[in-house]
């Protein structure tokens, strides 16, 4: 219904509404003036033309820099969406199941039914802190298992996975030779550190998934990358040639800007919404949602016994707020997640009418 | 092989050897300038957000209208390659063929056998000028052949197939109730007037697939688009929606310049490019290589007898010219694509070490 809802939103404003719009992971900040000049350089320059479906060399070094990977493990995408995508289509070539904890971000399980794979759902809750439960995810596994995909930062709950949690998921996979998708697309600009799955071994055994669209404001550029052993990169790169063929090469020279000055804007991210989650959490609990304090931008998945998201969630939007239902996210009727993603006052105004209509 | 020999000539590039790249269609010409204002404009009003996976209303409004169709039968993907990989991917969901006339296009042979469906290749020959033999495409017709890909005009041959032969080909398939791809993104800049798919009939039973890479000299940009049916735009729509997105708006807003300026560019780039083709076939022809005469951009198609043509474009790189093999196009060892999108300087310079090699 998350896409639904996006649909019915832009829908609601282009007939005039004034819809506030926190129903997406879409920072209301605007991109970097820096990054815009980037690309306007690159355009101007000429690099308009077909490239590498791999990606730009220089793009490609500096990433594995920053990661400790080589640059041949590094394939640059049209949005972590498209990698991760573009993964799962590999991996589950020839059928077999998934391992998703939940609650988990929408695409995730609609790319799986829509490759007809199988999706094995593991539950993790609000009241045990949202931990994966290890023996579970164990016995979950069978001889059809291809993957398990881990979103470290977690979207929707905003939760950073603790270190001994990971160690041992990653132990498991291990132990059963099943490939770990990490999502961590929020991870530089959690609030507390977050363990990558790169830190297991610089054999690249397991994917990582990752983009610049939180991190430097540029969601709608699409770009991402993908890090994995050569020959899964080589594979993707293969898939890239006869679909998306490149991203514009001038979105390249941008993502390239962007990573140059990742310290000062990552850091600004943060503090934007460190405050704003601590704004909204005051509220949400003064109003007597429970939730987790988020630990990275941009989500607060709150809780309110007894409540049906989907019919809250449309409720809202009559009202003029963008929220999305907890039924996006696995089987979290009673939960909602709010994207913090709106100038602060406009997220004001939402959470009063939120808190106002659960009365 | 087409893509290795790219990447191979991308190599040899980096390592400061002198390619004249004749081996895609990426023109030489620049961007217009206009459309690099456009997106610059674009990116500073902040059009750098999420935004709908069917693509921009202003921008599926006007294609609408230039193909005399509804809106609401048009989405937009970033390139056309893209588009067609998506039609296919839904279309041969459960297995079944798809009848590509040859030579063909290369990415679709390669995005049948990715996604496990089974080609089924209609030859056509330089010697019955590339006619298809409609006799033989109602026999090649079976139980399990879900569509037919026409790409018209052809990459490589540049033919524009007459309008008798399309006629044949969409009664038979109307008869059959086959659906068909028609690939028509050289249309537009057609030396002579081309038939389109939409001109049988307004309710979209076929689908057409276009992109703005070649008439307005923006392949890196990758922007296209699908017109077919409502539910199939629907469908496409939300493959889009978990796999690239959208395509950012500033290129849609380049994109929306690029069709207001149509007249105007197109007219330029025929006139370029119909040059080339004239002076290619004089220096082809006198040189004895047997091919017909290119009636779109951007390629000539020319045939030796007794060629190994993978052999020579490997021999051609030695000597710093890219060029195509015949046999990436289907079962044509003697032939091999020039694409003319090299400075004309540099086309003659290669031309005349094509004309060289064979003596």
């Amino acid at each position: 219904m998350l896409y639904e809802i996006n649909e019915k939103a832009l829908k609601l404003e282009s007939e005039g509404k004034k819809i506030i719009r926190l129903n997406l992971g879409d920072p209301d900040l605007a991109t970097p003036p820096e990054i815009v000049e980037a690309a306007y350089a690159a355009m101007k320059a000429g690099k308009t033309k077909y490239s590498s479906s791999y990606g730009e060399k220089k793009l490609r070094e500096k990433i594995a820099e920053l990661h400790g990977v080589k640059a041949e493990n590094v394939v640059i995408t049209p949005g972590s969406k498209w990698g991760i995508f573009a993964t799962m289509f590999l991996m589950m070539k020839g059928g077999g199941n998934v391992i998703i904890p939940t609650p988990y971000w929408t695409a995730y399980d609609l790319i799986a039914k829509t490759l007809g794979a199988q999706t094995k759902l593991l539950r993790t809750e609000l009241e045990n802190d949202w931990k994966v439960d290890l023996d579970k995810l164990e016995k979950l596994i069978d001889k059809d298992t291809k993957m398990i995909i881990l979103n470290n930062p977690n979207n929707p709950t905003s939760k950073v996975m603790d270190a001994k949690t990971l160690d041992g998921i990653v132990e498991i996979a291990n132990k059963k030779k099943i490939t770990i998708l990490s999502d961590e697309v929020y991870a530089t600009i959690a609030f507390t550190k977050t363990k990558s799955i790169l830190g297991y071994g610089g054999d690249c055994k397991h994917i990582l998934s990752n983009g610049f669209s939180k991190t430097f404001t540029m969601t709608g550029w699409r770009i991402g990358y993908i890090i994995a052993n050569k020959p899964f990169i080589d594979n993707i790169t293969k898939l890239n040639q006869i679909t998306i063929n490149n991203v514009p090469v001038f979105i390249q020279e941008a993502a390239l800007k962007g990573l140059e000055m990742r310290e000062k804007l990552s850091s600004k991210i943060k503090e934007v919404y460190e405050e704003r989650a601590k704004m909204a959490s005051k509220t949400l609990a003064k109003a007597g949602f429970a939730f987790s304090k988020p630990e990275a931008p941009f989500y607060v998945f709150p809780k309110r016994d007894g409540l049906d998201s989907e019919k809250f969630t449309l409720e809202m939007l009559d009202k003029g707020v963008a929220v999305a239902p907890g039924t996006s996210f696995g089987d979290y009727r009673e939960h909602f997640r709010i994207s913090l993603t709106a100038p602060s006052d406009d997220i004001k105004v939402a959470l009063d009418k939120i808190c106002e209509a659960v009365g």
